[in-house]
């Protein structure tokens, strides 16, 4: 980890940055791939299986009898693990359901809003080093607080064929059933533009490699609405003296070993905190499975030296991290003052991994800056909320005039017809 | 208009689909305004304003003075309408804002989300054929409300180098004095990188041809949100035996002015309603200022039988239109069943053009069937809702297997030893 002492304002901007991919070969490579799906649907689908994710061993979709014996296969200990937190989780996202509120703007003109659930979506949920079942809680529980009708699942399986039962369970406790082992782009470009094996879906949820982004991104162009733009997992963490560095080594620790293009970001203006945080992750680092991952991780990290904590707010803010951790007993007093963060993590007992699995907030989260203007998943993700309006003969009376003449002004003259001939109507009566 | 009586479910995808625009020209021309405006900053900036906005009469950015000046020149008639209108659109918006609820997901887990505003957003507000200051209201005023610190708008003036009065009373109303006078995608583009007069910011919202529409979709490769992509403006109209047929024609006409690609589509279980909506077509036509257009439009346009409204319902979801009016005296019966569309208007005295101007909802909304996956604009959509959680030591202490667990089954280890370790030092107390 680099250390960075008490950096000039100007220098900020550089030290907040994140490396800039060079996507444009990939993005040629994912666009054939879309292309070759939507005219040749299941036939590009399986050469693109056999290509990419090693061929298929079994069938497409996975079975019943494939579910059940997959989910016999699982621990009673992790199965009540997950029972927990689809609780927790479902506990918070049922905490976000919107009540429709009637406003009358002005006399017999009633306004609302009525949150509907997209109807199809399609969730990827990647194979990989990691089997990522808690995503699949994480997509699965507003699809099915929302009330989607139709939620279509797609991950790679195994070269046996066969999917992480953990993954099998998650996926029944949210009531999804129907599930395709496919991975990657092709996954993305068939539920974006449907095949003759895998519906076409509204709109696609879930992470996934730099294959996967680049069709989220190019499926848009489909019309295909995607939860977020994606990019490789953070966590920031602002300390005080009051922070705990064994702690906080092990929550970098834990975001490091997601990968070599993990980003990890300490910022405190205790240099005890920092000598003594470093000293710990040596420690911690050594203990760990996956330690050559988070060791690559940690030598592109930065540990930077404030004057004082508002001064580090103001830079974890420049940074908008996905994750961010406020390690202080007056963590409550820094609530107010965040501007841009995925999810924000309270205090010294609350840990990023809380989140990640079980606290109850999504874990599906703005990377790489985009928390400056996107908000991370949550049951908004899958509704619309539609607009309603209904005007009484009176109504119309009272708001025509306003309407006609800023139509009139904008030379949208049927516009200012669609109101005077209603108006006319009630005066011939 | 075309009368299509009783159309077959089979014949239903075809009917429903849109144009489908090739646009492949037309993105390796905005790809290049923006790499362009990427790289030269203002330099390049100002070539495509000579380009294409045919040059910069006076300064980029709008002065105090031309505002003072212009705002003079509004009529206190229109004055009074814009007043009106930015009254109900803020009622409307403000009732969006939502209370933050902390849930307490376990014992001594707590998580709630808080709204915060998008920082710096941009507005774009085309010139063209119509000065749209009704869509400044409709961005401006949820911007305000969010409290974003920097809006910044973008129009092309006249040859004058004039912008529309009621544009910039308009924006003086939402708090935004922040003008440039640039148009098309060099508008999207400066906003979206930055140049040296222009700021780049983290969101672009508002309307424009299908080079701003082009901009935007490719903006989001930079990293920076759209309110939502952009397609002709569209109104659906599902209309039973009590419906007016004068009524009727007058929204379609209001909605085929906008453009020869405005789409309009008519679905009734009345013959009767549909001849007497054609013939009243007809005569109002001849007294449209903007006849050719809306002529040209009506054209393309669908005007079809089903056998009850039901059916027809089940149509016009399957159209999910942005302005979906239900003409009958039992609109409310509806309500409920609506599952795909931007904006609806029940009942025969409430016209399309009332939610454009001034009822109070937004009509920044979802066209070309995007409304299966988007919401049209609202506070939502100028603010982020971060999502925090506190934990306390019993918190931890008895959440904590449970991640233990969930984290050791996705080969996470370090994800287990945040919380291992917090737990140990518990009981080393």
């Amino acid at each position: 980890m680099q250390i960075i002492k008490y950096p000039e304002k100007e220098t900020w901007k550089q030290l907040v940055s994140r490396p800039e991919l060079d996507s444009g070969a990939l993005m040629t490579t994912v666009s054939k791939i879309i292309a070759d799906i939507k005219t040749d649907g299941d036939t590009a689908l399986f050469e693109y299986i056999n290509k990419f994710d090693g061929g298929l061993n079994g069938e497409l979709r996975i079975t019943n009898e494939e579910i059940r014996i997959g989910i016999g296969e699982l621990s009673s200990e992790l199965k009540k693990a997950i029972d927990l937190a689809f609780s927790n989780i479902t506990r918070f996202h049922a905490s976000q359901v919107d009540d429709v509120k009637k406003i009358e703007t002005s006399p017999g003109v009633i306004c609302w809003r009525q949150s509907i659930a997209i109807e199809r979506v399609g969730l990827y949920i990647p194979g990989g080093t990691a089997p990522l079942f808690s995503t699949v809680l994480m997509l699965g529980i507003p699809a099915q607080l929302a009330g989607c009708k139709e939620v279509v699942l797609c991950t790679p399986a195994n070269k046996n064929g066969q999917v992480n039962p953990a993954i099998l369970y998650a996926a029944q406790k949210t009531g999804i059933s129907e599930i395709y082992k496919v991975g990657g782009a092709q996954a993305i470009a068939a539920m974006g533009v449907g095949t003759e094996s895998i519906p076409k879906v509204d709109k696609i949820f879930g992470p996934g490699n730099q294959y996967v982004t680049a069709a989220k991104q190019l499926i848009q162009l489909n019309g295909v609405a995607i939860d977020m733009p994606a990019g490789p997992s953070e966590v920031c963490i602002l300390a005080d003296s009051s922070a705990n560095p064994t702690f906080i080594a092990a929550d970098l620790l834990s975001q490091a070993e997601h990968g070599i293009d993990s980003q990890v970001f300490l910022v405190s203006d205790s240099e005890f905190v920092l000598s003594e945080t470093l000293r710990e992750l040596r420690i911690q680092l050594e203990r760990l499975e996956r330690k050559k991952l988070a060791a690559s991780a940690l030598e592109n990290s930065k540990a930077i030296l404030v004057h004082n904590l508002d001064e580090g707010m103001e830079l974890v803010n420049a940074y908008a991290a996905e994750h961010l951790i406020i390690a202080s007993d007056k963590a409550s007093y820094f609530v107010s003052k965040v501007t841009h963060a995925g999810s924000v993590f309270l205090g010294n007992y609350t840990p990023e991994s809380a989140g990640d699995y079980a606290s109850g907030t999504n874990h599906t989260l703005p990377t790489n800056g985009y928390a400056r203007a996107y908000s991370g998943v949550s049951l908004d993700s899958f509704i619309r909320k539609v607009t309603f309006q209904q005007i009484t003969a009176d109504g119309i009376k009272h708001l025509g005039q306003t309407i006609i003449t800023m139509a009139e002004a904008e030379g949208l003259d049927a516009h200012a017809e669609a109101v005077r001939i209603r108006i006319k109507s009630l005066k011939d009566v």
